[in-house]
């Protein structure tokens, strides 16, 4: 076996995880091999606040061999050099004489600079990145090195890129297979959706997560409302107000006085403050607080204004475009993103292509930032 | 071997010919199989006005059996019944008294009813469709039903389904394969590419075809000019004047009175008379006119009103998108389809998704009418 296969194989421990256990820490995946190449020690980072990869895998091998001076550390991830949760993961290897390391990508985190550490105390240090690592950690990277959510926008379209008609139709235009893809994939993977008071109340959705046999799963949404349009009483009916035990709706607004409708008084709303300027959203102070409530993975399902203001504060990690085979032959039908403002070629966003997938006679266009 | 094998085979044998040399016939193909599954004739159209498919196999198989009573035809086209360049092929078959003729598609020409033909002679007959001869003579098919040229739409369009900024530039949205694509595929098989003067003026587009190796083939290329502004003295020197041998420019107006300017006096030009209405061409009376001198597929490559204009008529029969990896984020930046008038959704244009292809960073999205 390669560094590379020992590597994967730390990877493929690491995926064992359920991100919802670990958040905000990313999946991490080590093993101990020994001279003769045997793996004598595995671990993965299972639940935040309990042992790192690396202390487990060191632990396991020391069941089998009492000096791991000539094994080989594999870890996706760049070992911790400070004391978070758990003491320093340097001084272990450190402590256990292991004389090499090999790493699948580096923390970003500043306070981390374990591969320095175990340079300087003589650890041969090895940085093999592999895609499937960053892949794998893409919201954790996003979080660490841009302190905001990783956002990812989801958007049906027809053909020549109308999101709805200039009524805002827009029910339905992907396909059945499509929206199966959006509740089992995108929404369960989220921490929340963001979208529009407007979009909410034009579809009266409920923005759930449903699943296989009529299972159905909350999920905390938080909405763009300005005016608090959410809490008047005439919106007390909306679906998006089913019975919630462990999700909230977070309404985002720069008003501090809310005045909430009798109906709504025991709901589990929460609002964030957030200043507008000139009528657009401060994306920077919202990605703040969104990180402060732990939220980490943001799926927007809005309007294309929406849209266009994330797209213009390079706030699109990846773009999940369902081309459905229609068109809607009027040019004020609304588009995938709506700004008023003239751009020119030169000046228009390049994403990057990272997957097309067929859903019968739609197709999935996945782009990355 | 079963029928549909055989029928394929006789479909194999069909596409040895050069559209080019048969146009505006199909391409056909047949063979003769004996009573003990042997391929005995073989046949396909090779020349417009020269021996059908039918006839060479039938031959070819008399050379090497007398008796063809016991044997089966396999021909992609219903039989012809009628005098055309040629005499009835329905007169060979019962002359030979095959007693059995297989079929992969009708004859859309109402002047041919070669299966009810052989069926009142006692011949069994059997209809097979084979999807692949229905594409194949796909061109035939919608010039014999519709009276009409096939018209395929190209588009390159960034994600967001614009095909160049509010200025109209759109050099180059599409990548280098992409482009090559269009010349080698779309191009060379088109007998002319359709646009408008406004675009060859924005453009200043060549439009000819240009093949590995630096080898370039002329294209004829029907222009809409309403003015007849292309016959101005300003646009003698556009790169669409280059030397031409073998192709043709038309251009299309409402106008009987032209002026040319000197420098295009003994160039190749032909008006084409067709009135419009309100502003607006009369695709129709363009369709007749096209026929006429022989224009059987025509690439359309031009802005988002030409575009709109042909899907209104339900004169789109093939759309080829280029959705490449951009952003315009600028909602009066040029659609795919620029209609002023409001389309409801429901009352959108449904397309079949036929194809999907990744080129590089572009994907390539064939639909059908």
């Amino acid at each position: 076996m390669t560094q590379e296969d020992y590597l994967h194989k730390a990877f493929l421990l690491s995926t064992k995880a359920n991100i919802k256990d670990i958040r905000p820490n990313p999946y991490v995946g080590a093993i101990i091999v020994n001279e003769n190449g045997e793996i004598i020690g595995e671990g993965f980072h299972k639940l935040l606040g309990g042992a790192h990869a690396e202390v487990i895998a060191i632990q396991e091998a020391l069941k089998k061999e009492s000096d791991l001076s000539n094994c080989t550390l594999y870890v996706t991830l760049e070992p911790c050099s400070h004391y978070g949760k758990t003491p320093p993961c340097t001084n272990l290897i450190l402590a256990h004489n292991i004389k090499k390391v090999v790493i699948g990508s580096l923390d970003p985190n500043p306070k981390v600079s374990g591969m320095a550490i175990l340079k300087e105390n003589g650890v041969l240090v090895i940085e093999l990145q592999l895609p499937e690592i960053n892949e794998l950690n893409k919201v954790f990277f996003i979080n660490q090195l841009n302190h905001r959510p990783f956002y990812q926008l989801k958007v049906a379209s027809t053909l020549n890129g109308k999101i709805a008609d200039r009524n805002g139709v827009s029910k339905w235009l992907s396909n059945s297979q499509s929206r199966k893809f959006v509740h089992e994939t995108l929404r369960d993977n989220a921490d929340c959706i963001l979208t529009t008071a407007k979009t909410i109340i034009k579809d009266n959705a409920k923005l759930n997560i449903r699943l296989a046999n009529e299972i159905s799963k909350e999920l905390s949404v938080v909405v763009i409302d300005p005016n608090l349009d959410l809490l008047k009483n005439e919106n007390a009916g909306l679906a998006l107000f089913y019975p919630r035990a462990n999700s909230k709706i977070y309404l985002v607004t720069p008003l501090s006085n809310q005045t909430i409708c009798p109906a709504l008084k025991e709901y589990p709303i929460e609002i964030l403050q957030v200043p507008f300027n000139e009528g657009k959203l401060d994306i920077t102070i919202l990605n703040k607080k969104l990180i402060e409530i732990n939220i980490y993975q943001v799926l927007i399902e809005a309007g294309g204004k929406l849209n266009s203001s994330f797209l213009e504060a390079n706030c699109i990690d990846e773009l999940y475009l369902f081309v459905t085979p229609k068109i809607i032959n009027d040019n004020q039908a609304i588009g995938i993103f709506e700004n008023e403002h003239y751009q020119s070629l030169l000046d228009g966003k390049k994403m990057q292509l990272h997957k097309v997938k067929k859903i019968e006679e739609d197709v999935l266009l996945v782009y990355k930032n």
